[in-house]
């Protein structure tokens, strides 16, 4: 379908920062900053959300002591409409920006495009930022937090989260060797409040092209994790494994990683670009680093719904972009 | 600043969809097909968006004589929230798909990135895809049309059109010889009814990167057009210019050229991604395969607003892609 092999795309580093709920979870301790509350010092969610993603540049510029001005190229994405969060963040930037949108799949779309220019010749250093907002995406997508509208079970919970992310093509311990581009499937799911079961055949859509193109298999790989199924879709994507007699023991979800399930109150797990970002980059890089996991394969999940589609009865489309995260030898 | 030459890339063909009012225009004649109405036979304004795309596609395919399924990667984007109009569309393609967001400046985006990727060797053919409704923009940015809100002397009218190009690295008698990537701009406007002023400046900003980083000047081209400042924010692009001693006699704007704003009631002229792509890939495509012209730059403007932020107080940032299009010796 669409992977390619890459010879020179290197993470240069990362910037991981969250809000309360993520750091009191149980990866807290991997990401670089976290807020208290939801409005990070200032007056609304929209602006919080900019100022988290800001904080993730300014502490990726910092470990790789670098000026903004020093990036070739910036690739954004939030679920905010008309890409907000990146956009407008984006005019203190004096570098050129490309803004994509995969919903929550954005986190790998970005990383997968980015390697595409950096192998291609055409940027040395690229900055892919992502966001989300627990608060803002409920808004945008389901109802203001502050009405008080009692959640469905089969709901997930964005995660509330910038990462920014340097990759280039100056040699480093963790590299991306490979990506695979998905396509968007459509199973005819209609509830925007079960987003797990909507995006698991995209997942399964995209690992088994994965695995086909570049003749892989589970055993490439050290851990496989989606982005945010959460554990409802990600049931879904292990019986869709199992009945092709896939192993499915290495494989995870970033939703399910994020928050105790049990003891936080997010109901299926997270979601969001933030959270496939988060844990790719705060807890999976971490893991990589220490040469603790060798091969890690990231298929971040995004539901492309528009609720004025769904008004209109519409079913939600899917997508989901691989990447591939290797340990240099 | 981020401008590439390119060797490689060529246009194969086009598709172009249009409403009344742009079959009517000036252009008119330009443009593959029309609808009489804003319904296109459907029973919602984003379906008919999504039909005039569809449309738009299966012409350019007959056009080139290939299957959907013969194009390596569709990158498509429209105003809609979260890239409505193509991902749902997307969902009758069996290839991988990537959604970009600059507003406006889509049409321009699509073909530098779809460019970058043909010329870097990651794909042979690939599919871009715009496309604005006036009645689905007018709903989601400003009011629905059936308000009858009275409209302010300084708006511009969105285009009704869905244009598919396809791009490739088979030799052809029209090539993308160059392109430059914009950065984010905002000079502080705040007046959404006012997108030709908020989109000025970032035009400047890309066409002085544009002949700074490839060392051309007016002259290497028969006709410089920007993607939709319209009559009134053309008239500050060319004071900026002027400023700088630049001749401004073979620059002119997409939005002007799409309607006769004499006769048709579209304001200060016509905007939306649907705009400029429909002028250049219907009209402006035309006079290069007739070699009337010779080399043309296309500047696409997008003011990337947020109606929750102008709701904020905050200014609105803007941003143009340019593309330079050549007839093949």
């Amino acid at each position: 379908m669409f992977s390619r092999l890459l010879d020179n795309v290197y993470i240069m580093d990362t910037g991981t920062v969250c809000g309360i709920l993520e750091h009191q979870g149980p990866l807290g301790m991997y990401f670089d900053k976290y807020y208290q509350d939801y409005y990070c010092h200032e007056k609304t969610f929209e602006k919080a959300e900019r100022r988290m993603l800001r904080d993730s540049l300014d502490i990726c510029l910092k470990k790789i002591d670098m000026q903004e001005s020093d990036i070739d190229l910036y690739l954004g994405s939030d679920l905010m409409n008309q890409n907000t969060t990146v956009h407008y963040l984006a005019r203190d930037l004096t570098k050129p920006f490309i803004g994509v949108y995969g919903a929550c799949s954005s986190f790998t779309l970005t990383l997968a495009l980015g390697s595409m220019l950096i192998e291609g010749g055409f940027a040395n250093k690229i900055m892919t930022m992502v966001s989300s907002h627990n608060a803002t995406a409920e808004r945008q997508y389901r109802y203001p937090v502050e009405y008080g509208i009692q959640k469905k079970n089969m709901s997930t919970f964005t995660a509330t989260a910038g990462v920014s992310t340097c990759i280039a093509n100056m040699k480093t311990s963790i590299r991306i060797d490979a990506f695979t581009l998905g396509r968007v499937i459509d199973y005819g799911q209609t509830d925007p409040n079960d987003m797990g079961r909507a995006m698991a055949p995209a997942a399964f859509d995209t690992f088994t092209n994965h695995m086909r193109d570049l003749k892989r298999s589970v055993d490439d790989y050290d851990l496989i994790v989606t982005g945010d199924l959460s554990h409802y879709g990600l049931k879904i994507f292990k019986e869709m494994l199992k009945q092709e007699n896939i192993d499915t023991s290495n494989i995870h979800d970033c939703g399910c990683l994020l928050y105790d399930a049990s003891k936080q109150n997010v109901f299926q797990g997270g979601s969001g670009c933030g959270c496939s970002a988060l844990v790719t980059m705060g807890y999976l890089y971490s893991l990589l680093k220490e040469k603790k996991l060798k091969h890690v394969l990231v298929i971040a999940t995004g539901a492309l719904l528009s609720p004025i589609m769904t008004a209109q009865k519409e079913s939600i489309p899917s997508i989901a972009h691989a990447v591939s995260l290797e340990v240099v030898e």
